[in-house]
C-alpha cells in the first residue's frame, strides 16, 4: 500500500486538474421490465442487456458517471413474494425490500453494462453501492400518503393482509391498493463514498428506488423516495455538470394526452410557471428535478427514451432543460 | 471538483505515507441470526446491534478496515420465500438469491455499525459494496456439489420441487437436501473500488456470502463460495495486514469433540499437516484461509469469538495464526 500511496496522488494530480464533467443517468423501471412482462431474472437480463447496449458506447466516452434507476415493477414483486409467503415467513418492512431491490437490479444492471462494455474494449469499471438515504419525520408527505405501491387487493385480500401490518390505502376502481409516503430525500449517506469512486473514474450503480428511506437515527421510514428527486439531489451534491432521466417516452410533450406538442428545449427557469400543465404522476416530477438540477448549479438536463441517450445528449432528441 | 481535485492530493500525501495498516473481519452468519431464531427484521437488527456493540469501539481506532460476512440462514429463508411464492412468481436463480442476502444484511448491519460508531463519537464512515466473485467453470467442486443449502424436503417435497427447478440433492437421515458446488474465488470483480475506498479511509462491507457467484462472462453460477476463502482473496488483494474471522467458537480447539484442547497460537507453516485434524465444515475453512493469507504475505490472522474482537487481536483470547 505505501507504494501506491506515494504514486497515486502524482497520478491524481495529472488527470484530476481539469474540471472533471461528470454525467449522472436515471434508468426509468422499464429498463428491466416491461408493463406487463414475467418478472423472471431471465427477461430482466435481456432488458437489461439490452439498455446496456444502447448506453455503453457513450458511457465508454464519458470521465465520469453515475447511474441511478426506478424499482417500481420489482418493489411490487417482492411485496407480493412476501405476501405469498407471508403465514409461513415473517414479512420485511419496505426499507429492506427497497434494498433486496437493489441488489437484484444492481447485479443485474452492473452485468448486462459491464459486459457490454468489456466487450467494445472499455476498460470502464462499474460497481453498485448499496444507498440509504435520509427523510425528515416531519415531511408533510407522512400526514397524507399518496405512491401507491404493491399489489391490488380485493377487500376480503385486504382485509386479510391488513391482519399481518397495519398500512394505508386508497380505492382505485373497486379494487384497493397501499399507499405510502413519498418524502423529499434530506441527505445521502453514502454520497462521500460515490463522489470518491466517480472521482477515481469509476462508475456507480446506486439510489436505486430513490435509495432506502430512513430517519437520521438510522430507523426505516415507512415510505418510498422518488428515484428522480434523489438522482437530482445526488447529481447536485457530486457537483456533477449534466443529467439525464431516461424513461418509456422519447421527450417531453405539452398537452400529452391531447394535441402532444414536442418541447425540445425549455429553459429552467421558465418551467415553474407550467408545472401544472403537465402530469403530477410521470412527467412532472422529471421536470422539477431538472429544474432544481439547474437551480443548484447543474448546466444541461435531459429527459429523453432509454434507447437515446447519445442521440439526446447530441440535441437530437428528448428534451434539454437549461 | 476541480477545488477538491486540487486539494485532495495534498491531503493524500500527507496521510497516505505511512504504510496502511488494514483490519479485514469475516463475520459469521450467527452475527445477524442464531440457530432456530425467527429470521424476522427486528431480530436480526437487534443481533446486528449487539454485534456493532462489540466491535464499533474496535473500528472505531482502525485506520483502515473491511466487514465481511456469512449469509447461511438468509439464504435458506430467501429460498423458501421463493419456494412458498413459487407457484405464483418466478423462483430467482441463486446468484440474484446471493445478491439480496447481500443487500440485507448490508443494510442490517451497516445501519447497526453507523450507528453505534456515531454514538461512541466516531467520524468513520462505511457502505456497503454489492460484490461479484469470479469462479471457474471448471473448478472440481462443479463435478461434485458437496454444499447444502436451504430447506429440508421430503421425498414428495422433492419431487414437487425438482419439477420446477432441477437441482442436486443429498439425503440426510429421512430428509433431502439441496447441494450446490463450493468452488474457489478466483477474482473479486469490485476489488479496485473496494480497494480504493478503504485507502480513502472509510471502512466497506463486501463480500456477503462469499460474494455473488459468476464466470468470467458475467453468467451467474449455480454455487455458493465460501465466505472465509473469499475473505483471504479480498484481504491478500488489497494487501491488508491482518484479518479475523469471527464465529460462534471462543478459539480453534484440539479435539474438539473430545479434550478439548484450545490452541493460543499457531505458526501458518506448521497448520498444514494437522488440518485433517479439524472439522471439515466449519473449522478446517478458515484455518486454511488463515494460512493461505499469512503465506500470501499477510502478518496475523485471528479466529475468536464474535464478542471479543478487541481481547482477540490484544492475544488474551481466540487463536493467533502467525
Amino acid at each position: 500500500m505505501a507504494t501506491r500511496a506515494c504514486i497515486k496522488p502524482i497520478f491524481i494530480l495529472l488527470c484530476k486538474i481539469p474540471i472533471m464533467d461528470a454525467l449522472v443517468i436515471a434508468l426509468g423501471g422499464n429498463a428491466l421490465l416491461q408493463n406487463g412482462e414475467k418478472p423472471s431474472f431471465p427477461v430482466q437480463l435481456k432488458n437489461a442487456r439490452r439498455t446496456a447496449k444502447s448506453i455503453a458506447r457513450r458511457l465508454a466516452k464519458e470521465k465520469a458517471f453515475v447511474i441511478t434507476h426506478g424499482n417500481g415493477p420489482q418493489v411490487g414483486y417482492e411485496l407480493l413474494r412476501n405476501i405469498y409467503a407471508g403465514r409461513k415467513l415473517p414479512q420485511m418492512p419496505l426499507r429492506i425490500i427497497n434494498a433486496e431491490t437493489q441488489a437484484i437490479i444492481g447485479s443485474i444492471l452492473q452485468s448486462a453494462i459491464a459486459s457490454e462494455l468489456e466487450k467494445i474494449g472499455s476498460k470502464k469499471r462499474i460497481c453498485t453501492v448499496l444507498t440509504h438515504v435520509v427523510v425528515d419525520r416531519k415531511d408533510k408527505a407522512f400526514e397524507n400518503p399518496t405512491k401507491p405501491i404493491g399489489p391490488l387487493y380485493s377487500k376480503k385480500e385486504l382485509q386479510k393482509q391488513l391482519k399481518i401490518e397495519k398500512f394505508d390505502y386508497v380505492m382505485t376502481g373497486l379494487l384497493y391498493r397501499r399507499v405510502v409516503a413519498s418524502p423529499r430525500p434530506l441527505k445521502i449517506i453514502e454520497i462521500g463514498q460515490i463522489k470518491e469512486l466517480v472521482e477515481d473514474g469509476f462508475g456507480v450503480i446506486c439510489c436505486g428506488g430513490g435509495g432506502i428511506p430512513i430517519f437520521d437515527d438510522w430507523n426505516g421510514a415507512n415510505a418510498v423516495i422518488d428515484k428522480d428527486r434523489t438522482t437530482q439531489h445526488l447529481a447536485n451534491s457530486i457537483k456533477a455538470s449534466r443529467m439525464a432521466i431516461l424513461t418509456n417516452v422519447d421527450c417531453v410533450y405539452k398537452d400529452y394526452l391531447g394535441r402532444r406538442v414536442p418541447i425540445k428545449k425549455i429553459e429552467a427557469s421558465s418551467i415553474g410557471e407550467s408545472l401544472g400543465d403537465f402530469d403530477e404522476g410521470t412527467m412532472r416530477p422529471k421536470l422539477e428535478a431538472c429544474t432544481d438540477f439547474i437551480m443548484n448549479g447543474g448546466k444541461r438536463a435531459y429527459i429523453g427514451s432509454l434507447f437515446s441517450l447519445d442521440s439526446a445528449l447530441a440535441g437530437t432528441s428528448g428534451t434539454l432543460i437549461m
